[in-house]
């Protein structure tokens, strides 16, 4: 028998595979539109369950809609479980997601070639409508499993188009029986393109996921007094796209002072009455900070509004802010993200330590049992789009270090 | 017989003729909807006509409109004439424009009952469409008496509605007879509200216009690069949001360094995608500069072009600029400016030399004439709006003015 260290992946066989899926709800440009619970995804489902069933697992259904298929360790108990969605956006790539599910599939499939059986049981799954473009919230698979939102409150959203996601998931049959939430698996790690341009830009090969950066969504109003812009002196106005400007520039500042892996991002901005020749009364923009550390974050808040207090002394303007959403960060377990970071350096990868932008199943498995994700570089940092691309010897190397890592929380006595 | 320059207007004369015009075309809020060319514009005009009649002036109407009625002189030759415009815009004020015609009726009804003639005539217009918000562009009716707009092509103008100014002017019965262009006047004086804060904020109680400002409008597209803002670090980013922001804080930075009256106001701004956690990878702008000094508006323009280009290395954007409308400035003659200013002192009133932000009939007028105006307070600077007012004590003031400065102009032996 082969040494359980020395076992590769086939990088040919994974891009076979990643082809295959990629054919299903095919978009202009190579891309993928395989919105959850529509006719695409349930063909993708199917495809991907012939195949977990074709490598002899044990596939199981859950009340979401979440597919886990199970290889039988030497002993009982949880399994070590990898995984990620087959869902897409409406202009998705052909990696995001199923990345994760088939290099899981390939990883099953090097042990099934290598006549290995480990300790612990292992599992590949792929989660319901993990992008949320269909039905709200996101990641709403792995928030069920993990009893984040209750079963009855998933079944019941409506979808953009009508149907809810307990009437799609019976009419592509794949209302499961199994109950949900679900079991606690041993471990879980999550291979995932970066989605961002860091590996890239750094040249490096593997990701070490640290966890998920927290997030606030404020969106600001700011109102001040639209006026005449031809008859109006400069010192007596009250601007409020002036105004709305000095906080884009602040919120620019904010990234750079603030520390951690903070980012901060005004996406939307609208003026009123927005004509060229008025002196704009009203404005509002999002706000959209993002930090690994949540007392950062806070920081970061904190001192947003105290800049908005002093820009309606210094402006004459009104501003006032509300939150849009706030997530804690999440952090994935210090023992496994070493253990991915040590493995990708054996393989002669280099790696890098970083947080995720995004959100991502993994961060709520976390919730149940010891979490990390393994990233692969994505090329100009595209995603969600026709054009997202990795090279298949970065694919290849995320893949091994998938492999390896799950093999060693597999063959480990205790739960890590 | 009493003194000429001892000679005052009657002040609740002159407001029971502004309140009988704003009863028509009324709207909430005690303001007017007289759009150009309405039958509202119709019946105020022939509510003024009515009063020139009245009042014994020979009343002509011209090819586009434009309505003048002439008080004989003891001298043959071109009148001293006055006027405005009664049309307004959707949402009008009772005094934008109305008062001007209205206090010319009241110097001809106060030399009427003071038995007095003039050594050169006097005229009252009011020209056709000097809003533009139902034909484009606006000024029509003064631009096309002094040559500036063929009258084919007014005349053409379709409105917003669908019918052109010629069809309008026949329907309503004011397609006059008179050419146009029309005659030179021996000189023009338009009194009108300020519509804008300068003089109530200085206390001030007269103003003597010195020139209309120059105008340029640009309109700035900026190209950066769409990201996530999750997963985008913020060295790495091309943030069209924050280039645009540069511009906004930059244009206030300029209005203060380039000097004269410069003004500076980015009043529309619309980013794409425009979503809460998307990097924007785009942004459009405008940018309305105005100076009532050519030179240093062209030093403004100039300047921001440089800035932009600063811009484009430091974002890593592309910008670029194209022209909306460009201006020159009006200067209004520097003689009549002086008699405006010199009344006003003679007549114990406040007075303050500035340069007008909005355009109006005179600066028309100035292409063929000595030309002036005289403006009185706006209370808060409001206007285009029913909230628009000016204190009766201000009105009269403004109109013991322009009568002080007709006579004055009316008795000169040369054209001034």
């Amino acid at each position: 028998m082969t040494e359980l260290r020395d076992l590769r992946i086939d990088g040919a066989r994974l891009m076979r595979r990643i082809s295959a899926l990629a054919e299903i709800g095919p978009i202009e440009g190579g891309g993928n539109n395989r919105l959850a619970l529509t006719d695409a995804d349930r063909e993708g489902r199917d495809l991907v369950v012939t195949w977990m069933k074709d490598l002899g697992l044990d596939v199981g259904i859950d009340e979401i809609g979440n597919v886990v298929g199970t290889r039988a360790g030497r002993k009982p108990g949880p399994p070590v479980m990898t995984g990620s969605h087959i869902d897409t956006v409406r202009t998705g790539g052909r990696y995001d997601g199923n990345l994760g599910v088939l290099a899981g599939l390939e990883v099953i499939e090097v042990l099934e070639r290598a006549g290995v059986t480990t300790r612990r049981p292992l599992a590949v799954g792929f989660f319901t409508n993990e992008e949320g473009s269909r039905f709200q919230p996101d990641m709403m698979g792995s928030l069920t499993y993990v009893g984040g939102l209750s079963l009855e409150a998933a079944l019941d959203v409506e979808g953009i188009d009508g149907p809810t996601v307990g009437a799609e998931l019976m009419r592509i049959g794949y209302a499961g029986s199994l109950p949900c939430p679900g079991p606690a698996p041993a471990a879980f790690v999550e291979l995932h393109i970066e989605q961002g341009p860091v590996l890239e830009a750094r040249g490096t090969t593997i990701g070490a996921v640290e966890g998920v950066q927290g997030i606030s969504w404020q969106e600001i109003t700011i109102v001040g007094q639209s006026n005449h812009a031809g008859t109006t002196p400069m010192a007596m106005r009250h601007d409020a796209a002036l105004a709305a400007a000095e906080i884009v520039s602040y919120v620019r500042r904010l990234a750079h002072t603030v520390g951690g892996h903070q980012v901060a991002t005004v996406g939307r901005l609208d003026l009123h009455p927005d004509l060229v020749n008025v002196v704009p009364g009203r404005a509002v923009l999002t706000v959209d900070l993002r930090n690994t550390d949540d007392a950062l974050l806070t920081d970061a808040e904190t001192a947003l509004a105290d800049f908005c207090e002093e820009l309606e002394r210094n402006e004459g303007v009104e501003i006032e802010a509300r939150s849009l959403a706030r997530f804690e960060p999440v952090e994935f377990d210090p023992d496994t993200v070493l253990l991915v970071e040590q493995t990708a350096q054996r393989l002669g990868h280099s790696v890098h330590r970083m947080p995720s932008g995004a959100g991502h199943d993994a961060q709520m498995m976390a919730r149940v049992c010891p979490a990390a994700m393994v990233f692969t570089p994505s090329r100009d940092g595209i995603s969600h789009n026709p054009a997202e691309h990795t090279d298949p010897e970065d694919l290849e190397a995320g893949a091994n270090v998938l492999l390896q890592v799950l093999l060693e929380l597999a063959e480990r006595e205790e739960a890590t």
